[in-house]
């Protein structure tokens, strides 16, 4: 009943007071008048530039610089994958955490790349005059090269609004980033997979990194300055950072396909991979420290592909999505020029997603993560090497720049080598699903068992390749064409049967994906015609904020509550004690021993009305000051339908709360040096 | 994701494991293999006659005896009104909770009685000879008064099985009880009515009365031992106590109906009453404290109403309710005697059920819940007189015995008047409804409002009324016949009305709800016949016990905590500050002060995978020892579909942990004197 007096309560708030504080907004084009008309807040731009500046891109997530010295506070979940490469079984940063005593005790971490938004310029309008979509291309890598060479920087295409808007972002890299400071895994992640996605939670998941230049901590012209206090129920908080992938603005044959077909298929291929990993790590610690990570990574997909579907089957929300898109083909059938642009462009959508849904099963061969990072390594290199040696305008974009193909070897070169028996784990789960799904005629597992057992063939594999050791990888990489022509090893050998196989699948991928992307900027660009502006582009892992303020939401019969507290911790793990569900709720022996020095009315983690989705992991909470005040690490489980629509009755954002950060650095940590560097006190 | 894996480990346990945890036992027919199979544990004869010696029924709720000197032990909520009822503006027991210093402070309760269940007769087989319905009647009004007779207890007659069986329940009645103990109400039901039915919860939800018999304080033959600990997860729980009413026999169509005519129905006429009644208690404090009782019954109603709802809309559940029904037709149709006897027994009850549904509005005149207790009390005095004149045989069964009667007219002795400007809300909010349903020209209405509004009728009747006065309602419950008839007071008048009109209609509904009882009985004849007793009866607030475990469920993303502590406790009540939704977690002060001295990580509330239902609450949770444990106050929001059907997945009931109760009165309430009464310690 509460549930649906609070429902009732909010969304009357929502018919006859503000407007919902939905959207990832890009900086060019913020909703100023809604912003100030609820909030009384509207940034300016030395607010956001100072914000922006501030802001890193971590891989796959975000990050802020806190200090004068270069300190940047992200997500364990964030750094999660780069502290596990730093451990080793006798120094396990994961279980144990880390505190570096001083700046020469920081970790350097291999193959960590951090970057800054130094630039935006939007090129849809010179693009436009190129005319053809091919000469558009042509034209979009001039732009690129030419802002390379002018800045110096990293200038990478973003498309906004499906293709209705193209820019260049300009980013300065970060390649010297040390590892400062970590808490244990399980006050990071206190629940485990349990309480991921879930609140009231208890995550202390933060951890902290270093930039250097030139050996020394690197000074950025902006970073955030720490609030004294975290914030209230009902402050207004705002988000920086780099929301990964939503699908907002697709059509409804899209979400439908998505629903049905694609999220299925993703969930039933992540259920295999979680068993057999999850035997894979009961083996030994060891064995679970090889994959702590990316079973996290793997648990956390599972549970946001799953409440996806969830959210796709929420009849009312879908009727939503049919009565806008109706709505929007109305409009257009109405317009005579739009007519002609883009009335058929839907059911080009449609027809293109019904072939993507079609071709899934043969496409397996195209999905390479899962598999065994060596084979990926291998097949890596056949196609740097084949498209190293085409002309620059007939390689596919993503080798098309001397830089993209620098950025390609560098990311073979960082490979992280898996133990025989996880690569074996890997070949057999690659294997088994490509059997399991094409039957043992079709090519593709044809070629990867040549008539044996997945087990067989992994073995013969593992046991003949020599692509564990970096030398023999960096030998191949250095030798061009010729070495990688000579080499015999049996992954290599795969490799390029896959790689021919695969390439008619990749060039068909290609077509259809340039029909998705062509019609869906002809629906956007109608979109604009009709609305102008006043929608928000799907997100793109590009910089965007979010505004909003500490929420409650309706949930299991009452209200939640906005915080939770050290006191509430500890109630969780009393309730639980430490050996339920395989330890989920087991504090680590430093919080256990700090008990009687922490106040438990701390609030530890508090929840938000910003719209965020993964790729916002670790962004800074600021206050209208721009200051922080806490750092996003989740969502509710109700946001995973965020990826479709954002429901503001339930979709709410989890973040930290900076006291919490705090208190824990000095009562549990003993890191004064690191207050003090972050407060100044 | 987690949502599901757990769903699917529970189903999984369903199927593969022991059979879930359901029914609400009769004390003769327990499901002693499963218990035995599931957790190794058979009750014995001593071990029943001990509980429901121990056990007993408070008016819409359960206590049981707790001291060799008759203490006794239930809900804070079941309670409530009684506590109301000794308190007064300057003496507020439910704001300021209350300690009897000794026995000489313990507070005599006008009106409470509790009954203990003495002797159970099945007399099924002898009302079968009597033959006819009329005649069985007759033959069971006989043993009634053979039983009262013969015991010299309160004999009444209990129907299970929608009539299947029939039983003579005799009870022990305990007219002196008085009020030893009860904290703050806002320790009782922190969260108020936001957290009524969620989890996790963090009330102490308890109460204690000392049942007196010739002055002294009374030795019930048995009484509960109180455990050393409350349970650990896993722990076997039992619960015994009075289950109101469930549904879950009957048939789909009366289902459907609950859905979508009667229980709708039922929200709005709630609905109204919340606004009006809230907005009466806004205006002071005096104003608050004489409606908070009625609120929290109406809003504990509202949400039950409402989630009950959400629970019958459960396309699964009520696929597999149609299925069973389905399975159950098809099995009396292929056999010719239960064919002629049940073959249409389903369409009966449809039949009976629709004409319900339509009679909905013309039978507002029969609900007086909600009304003016005193125009009630005018009805009652109308309806008494009226079965007071006519020969017993012919008197409607709750009129039919001199102890019927005399209990009727008891009911009506201990009726307390509401203030003229609660009388005044009560009447208007009557009118109005009736207005709206049924129009000004409906004969219902008209008499109520004579052509006035329905605040000028309520003001004239408030005005003129003398009922106010218990001299003048004690003259009229004491004159008979006589005295009612002279009477003038425009209650009276209006009631004489009020009920000439109703006569009719409540014929009918007799009519009506006789072949819903007859057709219901040759339903659960056949599936007697069908099924054995492997199932048990509907609740009817009789003795049950229900056995369960210590369990989590699946809910928001993650494993709800089996336990509360009272440092989760102190997070909600940190988390959302005191002012927060009407001061909805704001701690009473004795708990402010008491915070330093609590253990905080003390279990307070937990839940269970017991079968209960509303006037459960107050059932003491036992050990297999008997020992108690634990104190039944509630169900999860989940629960509300229990109504209809037992969803072992989610459906938990919530208890308050005897080590709570004990800490409370040791640390907070300092009352060595109970806590040694209760532990001899």
């Amino acid at each position: 009943m509460n549930r649906s007096l609070a429902g009732i309560a909010l969304a009357l708030a929502a018919l006859t007071g503000l407007r919902a504080d939905e959207g990832m907004w890009t900086f060019d084009n913020l909703p100023t008048a809604q912003m100030q008309a609820k909030y009384g807040f509207t940034p300016d731009g030395a607010w956001l530039d100072h914000l922006r500046l501030a802001t890193v891109r971590f891989p796959g997530g975000t990050g802020s610089f806190i200090s004068a010295d270069g300190l940047v506070l992200t997500n364990h979940h964030v750094g999660h994958g780069w502290i596990e490469r730093v451990s080793g079984a006798d120094h396990d940063y994961i279980e144990n955490g880390f505190v570096a005593a001083d700046r020469a005790h920081e970790i350097r971490v291999p193959g960590l790349e951090l970057s800054t938004l130094m630039g935006m310029e939007d090129v849809t309008a010179a693009l436009a005059k190129a005319g053809a979509p091919a000469a558009q291309e042509a034209a979009l890598a001039h732009l690129l090269q030419e802002a390379r060479d002018r800045t110096g920087l990293n200038c990478q295409a973003v498309r906004l609004y499906q293709g209705g808007e193209t820019w260049i972002y300009s980013y300065k890299i970060h390649k010297d980033v040390r590892l400062v400071m970590a808490p244990e895994y399980a006050i990071a992640a206190f629940g485990k997979d349990w309480d991921n996605f879930s609140f009231p939670r208890h995550d202390l998941d933060f951890s902290l990194f270093r930039v250097y230049e030139d050996g020394r901590p690197y000074t950025p012209p902006h970073h955030l300055a720490w609030a004294g206090a975290g914030p209230k129920y009902g402050d207004l908080t705002l988000v920086v950072g780099h929301p990964g992938h939503t699908s907002r603005l697709e059509t409804l044959a899209q979400m439908e396909a998505y629903r049905d077909v694609l999220n299925p298929a993703v969930v039933r291929s992540l259920e295999r991979s979680l068993k057999v990993l999850h035997a894979f790590a009961a083996q030994s610690p060891d064995h679970a420290r090889q994959v702590s990570g990316l079973l996290m990574g793997l648990e956390n997909g599972y549970k946001v592909y799953v409440n996806e579907i969830i959210g796709l089957q929420d009849r009312e929300a879908m009727a939503g999505v049919a009565r806008e898109e109706a709505q929007l083909r109305a409009a257009v059938a109405r317009d005579p020029e739009l007519a002609a642009r883009a009335g058929d462009s839907w059911d080009q959508v449609a027809k293109a997603t019904a072939a993507r849904c079609a071709a899934r099963k043969d496409e397996l061969i195209l999905a390479e993560r899962g598999g065994d990072p060596l084979l990926g390594f291998a097949r890596g290199l056949v196609r740097l090497q084949e498209q190293a040696a085409l002309p620059a305008a007939q390689r596919r974009p993503e080798f098309r720049a001397e830089a993209d193909l620098a950025r390609q070897r560098e990311r073979l070169r960082n490979l992280d080598a898996p133990s025989p028996e996880l690569q074996q784990v890997y070949l057999e789960l690659q294997m088994g699903e490509a059997l399991e799904a094409l039957g043992s005629t079709h090519p593709y597992p044809a070629a990867l068992l040549a008539g044996r057992t997945p087990e067989a063939a992994a073995r013969a594999l593992v046991a003949g390749t020599r692509l564990r050791e970096p030398e023999r990888r960096a030998q191949l990489l250095d030798g061009g064409a010729k070495a990688l022509a000579e080499c015999q090893d049996p992954l290599v050998l795969l490799a390029r049967q896959l790689e021919t196989l695969a390439q008619p699948l990749r060039k068909q991928r290609q077509d259809r994906e340039a029909v998705i992307a062509d019609h869906g900027a002809r629906i956007a660009n109608a979109r604009f015609k009709v609305r102008g502006r006043s929608v928000y582009p799907d997100a793109t892992f590009t910089l965007r904020l979010s505004y909003g303020s500490v929420e409650t939401y309706p949930a299991n019969g009452t209200l939640t509550q906005p915080f939770t507290t050290f006191g509430g911790l500890f109630d969780r793990a009393d309730a639980w004690g430490p050996d339920a569900e395989d330890h989920s709720w087991a504090l680590p022996a430093s919080w256990t021993a700090a008990r009687s020095r922490l106040d438990p009315s701390t609030h530890f983690d508090f929840i938000t009305s910003n719209d965020i989705i993964g790729g916002n992991s670790g962004s800074p909470v600021v206050d209208r000051q721009g200051r922080l005040v806490g750092l996003v690490f989740d969502g509710n489980i109700e946001s995973n339908a965020g990826a479709y629509f954002f429901n503001p009755k339930v979709n709410r954002t989890v973040a930290v709360d900076g006291a919490a950060i705090l208190a824990a650095l000095d009562k549990v940590y003993h890191a004064p040096h690191l207050v003090q560097e972050i407060t100044h006190k």
